[in-house]
């Protein structure tokens, strides 16, 4: 906004998120300006308390207000099953949906040498010495099904083989819902090779 | 998020704003978890400076950093002409069309007693004495078309119009570049209303 290098500045900011272009950016600073003060402050508290209070598991890596997340304090949970995940918010869907009952190992992104993200950027020792500790009967590899995250359930499934952990990843196919006809290749290729019988 | 206050807070806080659901506000906060505290504290001093330098103009209340606001402070500007709207960013979509070479009076909102939005409640007392202090010669009601702003642009022409002032309105009729099929009855009607001679 012409003069107003804060409204500008804040624009910038707020721009930078996911999904905000310019245009949802304004509106939203023009929100805050218009429901004065009490907004703003509210939105400073709610950042500075993310900021303070949230850290990461010491154990799983997946956010967590205390020492350990809520999954690894829960003791009902099967210690034998560990699921390899890129994100916390992939840990959302999984516990959203409700399907899994063992622990996870969040490796906090995925391999991407041409972003300088190596093994050691992401959270691999901790990872091994998760399975050198040994009680885990599977790991199963959920990274995402991209290139960067196909390298990653690579890297990673070597790594669990070659310390005699049984890997498996999940399945590639039809997702529920879809039309065959709006489905891209690889993934129709991946349903067709992974075929079972009826 | 289960069992992270913090992050449930920052998420109902994210969702207040226009167009920011509780997913959209999640992926925010999921990025800023991810993007570490430099994005946060950014985040956090853009809304500081927000709150610290942004006022309104002490002459036509549009947002300001200094005492007047850009507009005001512009002296090539026609002071005769005097533009009342609702809000700052509808000043911003004048703006960027860059087709008004007046002053604006900037309402702050839109009657609206059901919401206990009354006369008091706008900058209705400071447009009077603009008026009142003389050398406008036209004003032009901008307000949005909705019952509400309806009902402020009578309230204004009133107002106006008693003081001896000439009022006019933007025109009512098809936007550029829409369909006549897809149009509503009521911008139908007003086209229609207001034909004018080809």
């Amino acid at each position: 906004m012409k003069g107003l290098p804060s409204v500008e500045r804040a624009v910038a900011v707020f721009s930078r998120f996911p999904g905000i272009g310019q245009k949802s950016a304004q509106r939203m600073i023009y929100h805050l300006l218009r429901h004065g003060s009490v907004e703003v402050e509210q939105l400073i508290s709610s950042l500075q308390m993310l900021q303070d209070r949230v850290h990461t598991c010491r154990n799983c890596y997946n956010l967590a207000e205390g020492d350990l997340c809520w999954v690894c304090e829960d003791s009902r949970r099967d210690p034998t099953l560990l699921c390899v995940i890129e994100e916390s918010s992939d840990l959302m869907a999984f516990e959203k949906a409700g399907l899994f009952n063992g622990l996870y190992h969040v490796l906090g992104g995925r391999l991407n040498p041409l972003d300088g993200i190596g093994p050691e950027q992401l959270q691999m020792n901790t990872l091994q010495s998760r399975l050198s500790a040994g009680g885990i009967k599977e790991l199963i590899i959920a990274t995402n099904p991209t290139v960067e995250g196909e390298a990653t359930a690579h890297f990673v499934a070597q790594l669990a083989q070659s310390m005699g952990c049984k890997v498996t990843r999940l399945a590639y196919g039809l997702p529920m819902g879809g039309e065959l006809e709006y489905l891209d290749e690889s993934t129709l290729y991946q349903a067709l090779a992974g075929r079972r019988e009826f």
